[in-house]
């Protein structure tokens, strides 16, 4: 993955991220690239609450792949670097690393949805954030 | 404590529970308490989403104190205990217990009150609940 | 996916493992599904600590594809299903659903690895249990 | 709390920190007060790591009082303050606060205990560690 576009973010491993393997939690990569992709958001203007209460509108996973290539440990600094992969009017997908330094220890690809907040049903996000996006795709 | 009116839940411990100290990760026993006070409003007919949809409210916890005597780990087999000791209109309290067989691992006072789910402010239970909790107490 | 040596183990769903969007937290279904594979580890005789103690072993995940179909909200009562799919001397995978009643709300493919428990590095897993495994795959 | 020798911690709320009542769920405000902790720890030299490997410790919480003010939410930027208010040569105490800018949302004392990471039995922490909380307390 050449990541030029890439965004990064840092995070810290706490206790709580760990489990009894020494090890940080496998489910926890999870909320990672989750923190990175909503401070990608959030730089480009777009927070969550205000995709809420002015659209009414919530993002969700679709689709998950995560590959767990050596293990975080307590006390890590990490990098979680995320790069928008693909970008339609509903649906967008991001490729993601988790890095310790130079060492590559998770990778994900995430496919996230629009949904109505409301009815949790699909529906086009707002075509001001849809343009945005695409235009950091291409 | 004598649990003599006491509800009993049990618990299994998962690695997502540990941390790398080996042991049952601290705030997790908040979890594994909760839900022995959740089984137990279930088994006197009031799920949560009910309380909700029909009655608009939420029951948070407003104060939690919590004792830490040994540690548990993965794969224990738990027994959480949870005893109403007090209850008022609007606040109720249990008082739990976290055990591995006779061993007693950790105590907790947790203080709960009701919100209107709308406004998060302060509220009275519906008046049939908070008749059948001051009977429990009694 | 015909799930006729099909593992089942119930869930109910707390508040812990929702978010603020009204749902399950995307992240707690791989907590799901690993709570699954632990209890049909368990009832073919193998719980993790053993593995730990006796054999020096751990068992981490190596790869997650998970779907999202539907949500599952509080207070639902799950099924997660588990499936061995394939399983040679080190690693093994998983078929897994998560269903409400007749509804598939999620399905994964769960890649395991044996590692050594100190130095964490790829390691067979004991003959007799890749045996025991290998018969329930064919 | 006069809070003069206060350490402060910037957390960010995101979805896996809420629950379905819209909030922060209320065991995650014991994942933020000890991040804040350990933050304090760091910067005063000693890295939870560090203890583990040299002197084979483990730090862990053995009382938590915690009370909840006013809700966190999604997106907020909290400030988590911790400042240690007695430490003697096993144990030592946080107050902590938790709060969004000027408003106050939740507060803890945190008892904290050494034990040895093997035995996971109480024993005294190291005797510089011990002199330099002592003079951070006084």
């Amino acid at each position: 993955m050449p990541m030029e576009k890439t965004f990064e973010w840092p995070i810290r491993v706490y206790y709580e991220d760990t489990d009894c393997a020494g090890v940080v939690y496998y489910a926890n990569y999870l909320k990672f690239m989750e923190r990175a992709r909503t401070e990608w958001l959030r730089q480009l203007g777009w927070d969550q609450q205000r995709l809420l209460h002015e659209y009414g509108l919530v993002f969700v996973v679709v689709k998950a792949e995560i590959g767990y290539k050596k293990p975080a440990r307590m006390d890590d600094s990490l990098t979680i670097k995320a790069q928008l992969s693909a970008c339609g009017g509903v649906a967008f997908t991001f490729t993601q690393q988790v890095c310790r330094g130079d060492e590559l220890l998770a990778t994900g690809v995430i496919r996230c949805g629009t949904l109505e907040a409301k009815t949790l049903r699909p529906t086009k996000m707002p075509e001001s954030l849809a343009n945005q996006l695409k235009n950091i795709v291409s």
